[in-house]
């Protein structure tokens, strides 16, 4: 199959995979069991991707990676708040 | 900076991010609030991201994908096994 296919396919799958999780705990109200030094770690890995993917100007690595650090700062402002 | 050290941090991130997870849910035994669908789009997307990184000869993406397989199939393994 194409690389670009394949990475269209990752960027997608691995964009939206944090999206049942925000719907979950949005829906119980509960992040407990949710690690928050998780998401920061995550979080500077992704927007270092979306650096990496810049340096070698490939596109599936930077939007999919953008996308997915967008949908991981919802998750922490979530648990964040949740716990306050 | 070099775009290989960009590459390494970011992979060593991202493929460490979820061991706090699976320290937590390990130590509190409880996985409730995770979403094992999560978890499984984000395996698929991950294998595929080791499969693009092959196409491509990039050993940042290959490695870090492949580890952060095995951190989220051990994470996966755990919650269903809770669960039961």
């Amino acid at each position: 199959m194409n690389t670009d296919v394949i990475g269209l396919i990752a960027g997608v799958l691995t964009s939206f995979a944090m999206m049942p999780q925000l719907i979950k705990v949005i829906r119980t109200r509960n992040a407990d069991d949710i690690s928050i030094l998780t998401l920061i770690v995550l979080l500077s890995g992704l927007s270092l991707w979306v650096w990496y993917g810049i340096m070698k100007q490939d596109w599936q690595i930077i939007l999919s990676n953008a996308f997915a650090v967008l949908v991981n700062l919802s998750l922490l402002a979530y648990c964040i708040i949740s716990r306050k």
